[in-house]
């Protein structure tokens, strides 16, 4: 019954890289991320002994990220994060590197200006040993909402039911959505992550929509639908509660118009759209 | 020697009203707001001896929200704070009355779907007393970021200077901006906010910069420039400071390509354009 | 009706420094402080033509605070403040200058281990002109809740109000407190600002409230009486609702027992208590 | 290669609950509890086919949390998210089950008056299927740092290492730390908490430490050390950075007085520690 030393791994977190590129041109290209690495392997004397031999600092993981960027570049995030990962792995004492990369968007407003894009950011994640490496892209802080085509009827009741049927609701969800690549060579990143973003939101707004589990099942083999390069894709979509403001106390109608928006508590809704055939991968997430 | 009640105000703060319009066109208009609604007035018993008899509640004042909502429509966010601020002075106990809204964007997607777009807030504050109501517009969370055209040279320094000056370096920060109405009859308040921003951006991309406080002053001054119905405008920049990495260590150059993005301490340059024959209204704010 | 340049001030806003004292004694000393510069002078051209030479970098302000705490430690904020704002006033081209400290709480776990203490921050503004200098303590992040002794009745009615009477509620606050100091020589700022927060807590739990502005003024006059050489307090306090939830669907009944806590909307109450005699001081805040 | 639905689940997250018992007694006690719901089970065609016979709304889910805390009060959170589990658990279509609670920490002023106490929540997870369940206790956002006793030395060093060795540096980390229960009938959930935390802050401070993983391993195990009847317990450890502030430019020493603490990035640990003889749980989780 003696205590030991279970699953560990440690890392640098939240590098805050932005880089521009394009200066020779005069029109300049701007990447800003946000890059975290997370390596395991031979460390486990770091945690029961306080023997620091094996040990990478985090501050020179930190420094190979700026480094790595001055020497490859840095292109779409899947290629800049598989370099940062084959660099790690390539450490003696680590085994299982895993880079992750969230991209913020800017706005083109000139040859040199950018405004900031909103919330949504470009994720990916590279994981890698010496057996396999697992490529899986994503998007976060992309909101959507339909004013329309949106019921949920049908409903199981028990004794703390009290919601009721409604026809007609507000729609409105915040897309956060991973996809994992089979990863054949000569992917285009960049078109990839536009094609997948168009299909949900393209999806969302198509879809006359009986719950947003229908809604985010939609969403899913749309993605998939579209590039038969993906093997799957993981959803989480919280329900953004728009609640018709009853104002009958006040001598008015409310026709679908006037809405509260709550924070807490809202819905969470996850769901997975795979293949039948697809080899799970269960070490990429 | 007593002690009294000086200066007191209350209200309900952040009331999140979302709004479909146009549900009979089959092209819905969606308006994504918080409300906050501040009262001064006869209320001095409130505070001191427990008498309520003068208070209305924040409830009653978000109650009141939704319904002129219905009632009125909501169409330029300036116009709901005029009818909000109106109906509530007309409260007898209330002698001033300021609303304060923050408008959300949504980027149409289609004729009932919509993509929440960025951080970007449009603001309207309303004051108004018996005797002048004034109407402030404005922008928060408008990101903006030059690559080049910014160099910092030529100030002063001191025992604590260790900073050099530079020929090169990004600009970036989040405009904060305020802008004064004088507020004759008639505005086009949604155009004037339109040529406000698209000024903001203008000048900020198109001024080569020497401090960030230049181009504070050039951007108030477009503002003002393209609209003779605005008396002054007040901004608040934060210096979103971007440092070149030292890659020396590692026997690579770094030609302004790589960058660290920091978060605190961040430089706070504030300012103010205004025309010289405006009358001072420090109640407006 | 030309253009002009009004009310300008730069600084550089949330220098982190965290400063630990008393190495030699083995009973260490920790100071957590966030300290944010403000200053105004003769500034105008950096704003209008770019001339940089009147301009005392950030940067120099960030240094500024380290080395001052290294030379003078860090003793009460208040002090630290005082020591920081005569230095920035020296400068020849400051004609105002602003130093805002929040102190983040350390409880003492041992000689030289500590746990951060909550959410509260002590607060210290010094504003400093060659004619006047101004000191204000505060204290935000205070969230204070009686489960009893709270009724609201007696309030005015108007169309849109449905809120009913009640004898029994939950109240529930952050508090925001700042006070004015008249500033003898030889205050204990410490024992000060111990006296004026306990003040603040002993009248919010111990006064029956009829409202969160009774409440509000009860707190203010409880630290102006407590403390002679105060001259006037400012306090905003949101009204954290908390709602009884109706379980008579259920059928259940809730006896003050089960409740909802909402984010928003939020009832904001402000208030002021001086002293009759004060010399007002609005270049304080 | 159809597109098939695979791994999903939903329910309602961070239900606002604050409980006050003891009202007959005079001597209140206040409950404030987030409560995130999450089913799994036979909901395939509410996702494939917008058939929702099988949905329990989440609204539903919502409405048992305040009715159940009404009918059986709350105990320790693992109690209540135990009861709450069993009652999802025993909807037809539910197979599993899962009810995390995080608990906000009030410290008594009064007979029925409090203070919130900081950023350090309770948590309890309660995983539950026909077959098994799980209970995991933990705690999250509670700070701790040493200002000595803390080194970092003899690590491995790269081409993009440029950390120096020290002898003397301050550790400081957010603790977030979970532990498995064999749960055993009768267990004192309260006490084990106490226990717990009480294990963890002791091992933090009161190690020396050779880095943050040799900390996290004595912290996790401390923990299982004082109480048999845990299994395993896992930590994430955020390294917050203090560095000493160089003020050799300004001609001072720096004897381990004056730091920066900085927000990003973070070096981020994660360890476990575990009976050797423990049967694995990766569902609990």
């Amino acid at each position: 019954m003696a205590i030991v030393l279970g699953a560990n791994r440690y890392g640098k977190a939240e590098v805050r890289l932005v880089q521009v590129a394009g200066r020779d041109t005069g029109r300049h290209r701007l990447r800003d991320l946000d890059v975290s690495v997370t390596l395991a392997g031979d460390f486990a004397a770091a945690y029961t002994t306080g023997d620091n031999a094996a040990v990478l600092t985090t501050d020179a993981q930190k420094n190979a990220v700026y480094a790595l960027a001055r020497e490859h570049g840095v292109a779409a995030v899947e290629t800049f994060a598989l370099t940062l990962a084959a660099h790690f792995l390539a450490v003696e004492t680590v085994t299982w590197a895993r880079v992750h990369i969230a991209e913020h968007g800017w706005r083109r407003l000139g040859d040199h200006s950018f405004a900031r894009d909103g919330t949504r950011q470009r994720l990916a994640t590279v994981t890698t040993t010496a057996h396999a490496t697992h490529v899986v892209s994503g998007v976060r802080g992309l909101t959507l909402l339909n004013t329309t085509d949106s019921q949920f009827r049908g409903f199981a009741t028990d004794r703390f039911t009290t919601l009721t049927e409604t026809d007609e609701r507000i729609l409105a969800t915040d897309v956060d959505a991973r996809w994992r690549h089979t990863a054949p060579p000569g992917i285009d990143w960049d078109a990839s992550y536009r094609a997948a973003t168009d299909a949900l939101v393209d999806a969302f707004t198509g879809t006359y929509s009986h719950s947003l589990q229908h809604t985010l099942y939609a969403m899913g083999t749309a993605v998939l639908d579209g590039d038969a390069e993906l093997a799957e894709i993981r959803l989480s979509l919280p329900n953004k509660h728009h609640f018709l403001v009853d104002l009958t106390p006040f001598g008015l109608d409310n026709p679908d118009e006037v809405y509260v928006a709550t924070d807490r508590p809202y819905g969470l809704i996850e769901g997975t759209a795979t293949r039948d055939d697809a080899v799970p991968a269960p070490d990429a997430w």
